[in-house]
């Protein structure tokens, strides 16, 4: 068995450090020297990149279009909604300088004191700000309306305790910005991109997703709503894994962008913002991976088959490859990335560990006995199963074979998080329940002072008002307060 | 007409100012509130995503993959190169806080003096500093080599002087930094990366480009050998529009890197990095376009056909729809991108000025006339030419003309080039003509001096040593000192 894997911390020991080990030892990611900031390697980068892939389309879809606005925001921009800069100003980088010069001793290099910046410039934590200031000369009429601007870009907020993926400094997102003529087409462009968001969630990544409004502590700064998909992590915790907001008009008054309405008259435009982030390779980590390593959905696995030959001396060697080549070129020519690797200086027990790690999702292996008896080992990630199937035909069997490991995966979590989520209706007991995990279903009064009762108490927070749950008056179970609705409560990552 | 086109300053009027309006005029990019940093638009960045796609596609097939590195570097990480710091610390924005706090009297932030990061980072200029730094880790024997890492991002040069594209503060692009075990291996990889950037230059934007070496004095800080591709813009000047350098052991040394070689012996690894970015954009807008705006080729524009319907009444509108419907399915199958403009808002002169401004290759237009006689008007926008053709099998007929469009733009690139390289061999004569542009073929004995001296006497830098051009030995035109080569001498953005 691979080192690697040997020192594979187990989830029921400690999941929090099976998380951070895996994270590192599957090559996806690691720290660097500078606080808080990862370094993605190549293969977490791959995963990402075809989430980006097929989000970007998704997104382009809706009629959005890229586009690409500054890393630095002036200071002065930030206070400009009063909301926004009470959520950001505390974790902001700031640049105060544009030069470095030598050091007296010339050994060394420090910021020279006279290329002080006039007005200090923060690294985008979020570009609201940048955005609708630019959105103010884009705008003038009705015809120019709506505008739906996304980019990829990297963004920084400051801190204090991160982990890879899921909480870093710098992390690397998407931001969608638009700007509607009426309150009910940003209200529905909010909703219809929470609904991408969940669709990308399920049938790509294999992760089902609640989705739902936040309480207004939860809301993102500056937001009148804030919709969000929660997942489940198998430690029954939920990740906020993607919002989008209703900005209003805020953004709009604060930079005052207007535009005039087919009467002529000047109105105050209506906003949205809505993001995901590399925080999404948290969630498709924790949901689906095991003991052994990641398990990848196929549909993001950077490498979806390995094919691994063993066999003794040359010839067999020579006789396996020609055997497996037309099965790697049928392969590649549906579209399946294929890994063929017959490196001779790994044991096969060695790459077997190996690829499990990596959470390729369909591994084959022919030997000399398969050779002769025209078969080969087959084996699925998500079960571990293998089994020696006929080599006929064995294309068509892994492509369906594929198709059945990513339904398999969203089914298998869809049962996980429906087992874990509870109505609870006493709020003793869910003190002692929650402990275990999962989603509480619980009437809530609508106040700030249960829902921070609550957190005091427990860690767990007001996840969302879901919206596909058949709603109810109650009472709540902290204050014993009529409560219009339930909401989900958990801890959260 | 429409107003844009007419704001237009035409070429010979002003090259410069023509190229600064056309940018904002085509909806290309405009600056933002923070000096030196562009915002690019919607249409702008469609260009750009599709160099990215297909440069990205080309770094694949050479085997390096993507992965990404913080944007922040430790102040200290620099100075370790001493010809890199150099190169680098004037013009590096500096982080020194990470935290803002409200003013005293609550209207705006402050930087807040006690969240002084104990050691300042500089927002990357580029990125050899951190990536070597982390390759220390990734490389231990010979197996582990080589690594080929791109990342597409965001960097930062504190500029003074800025243009749209062609100098920013703030800019897009990929970085590709590779680690070899010989020195031959990664000169040849230097070489292969510069040979890719040419090919795209010239089979996607159909900018020939010269490819050739760097002189001492414009060498990357830090590199052994810089390669360059030089290309030559309408006003006869150079634009330096892709570099890949050849590091040597510099930064292996530095951030001691080394390898255990096949008889177990540590060696210090090679180096090589490579980058293009949106720089590019500046080629591609100065080669082609012309006094009626941008000129696309049709591999890289976002919109390759328009088709605007000129009608009288809703009838006629609604045969003329449904005569074109099926044309436009049928390119959108061909995999072409497709507008149909039948906004009523807008008059069909105004339609032709907008996307002649836009640069999109192929104009078509159908008429009452033309749907009585089954006709099409087509236009192609490298040559303004027009005319009435039969509408059947107009859908190939634009599809070749796309391509004749694609070549047509290169060949006449290359004969503008072609017709601008001089060999010379007079400094009086070269102090005269260079003041029209041009790329000068001159003996250069070697030294720094001599090329001070040009600079300093006709503002053209040495470009390169071309690698495509037959070389004999001669005399220094300035010095009169025996010269090994020619060099391209030229004035340069």
């Amino acid at each position: 068995m691979a080192k690697e894997l040997k020192d594979l911390t187990k989830r029921a020991d400690n999941y929090s450090q099976w998380y951070n080990d895996l994270v590192v030892k599957a090559d996806l990611a690691e720290q660097s020297p500078v606080r808080g900031c990862m370094i993605i390697k190549p293969y977490g980068f791959a995963i990402w990149e075809k989430m980006k892939e097929q989000l970007d389309k998704m997104f382009k879809e809706t009629g959005a279009q890229n586009a690409y606005f500054p890393l630095l925001i002036p200071k002065s921009f930030l206070s400009r909604e009063a909301e926004h800069v009470k959520g950001f100003a505390k974790e902001c980088a700031v640049v105060t300088h544009y030069r470095l010069k030598s050091s007296e001793d010339g050994c060394s290099v420090e910021v020279d004191p006279a290329a002080r910046l006039d007005e200090e410039l923060v690294i985008r934590p979020t570009s609201e700000t940048i955005i609708w200031n630019t959105y103010k000369n884009w705008i003038h009429s009705w015809r120019d309306l709506p505008i739906m601007c996304n980019q990829w870009c990297n963004v920084m907020r400051w801190e204090m305790r991160t982990r890879p993926f899921l909480r870093t400094s710098e992390f690397l997102w998407q931001e969608g910005h638009t700007a509607h003529a009426t309150r009910e087409e940003a209200e529905e462009e909010a909703k219809k991109m929470l609904h991408v968001y969940a669709k990308f969630a399920e049938e790509w990544m294999a992760v089902p997703v609640v989705q739902g409004v936040k309480s207004e502590t939860e809301r993102f700064a500056g937001a009148l709503d804030t919709y969000t998909i929660e997942a489940m992590m198998q430690d029954g915790k939920a990740l906020q894994s993607g919002t989008s907001h209703f900005l209003g008009q805020n953004f709009a008054k604060s930079f005052d962008v207007t535009y005039l309405n087919k009467d002529n008259k000047p109105e105050y435009v209506w906003a949205t913002s809505w993001g995901v982030s590399t925080r999404l390779m948290g969630a498709l980590i924790m949901v689906h991976s095991d003991d052994n390593g990641l398990v990848l959905p196929p549909k993001l696995a950077p490498i979806q088959v390995v094919i691994i030959p063993i066999t003794k001396g040359a010839d067999q060697l020579q006789a396996i490859n020609a055997k497996l080549q037309p099965v790697i070129d049928r392969l590649r020519d549906m579209g399946i990335s294929v890994k063929y690797d017959d490196a001779d200086n790994k044991r096969p027990g060695f790459k077997f560990a190996d690829y499990e790690l990596k959470g390729v999702p369909v591994r084959l292996v022919m030997g000399g006995r398969d050779l002769e008896d025209n078969t080969i080992e087959i084996m699925r990630r998500d079960t571990l199963e293998k089994e020696s199937v006929s080599f006929d035909g064995i294309a068509e069997r892994v492509e369906g074979l594929l198709e059945d490991i990513q339904k398999n995966l969203l089914e298998k979590a869809k049962n996980y998080r429906d087992a874990h989520v509870y109505e609870c209706d006493n709020y003793e007991e869910f003190k002692e329940r929650i402990k275990d995990g999962g989603f509480y279903l619980c009437h809530w009064d609508g106040t700030p002072e249960t829902e921070a009762k609550i957190k005091e108490d427990t860690q767990a927070t007001i996840r969302c008002v879901p919206f596909a749950y058949e709603q109810t008056p109650g009472v709540d179970m902290v204050s014993g307060k009529p409560a219009k609705c339930r909401v989900i409560i958990a801890r959260s990552y």
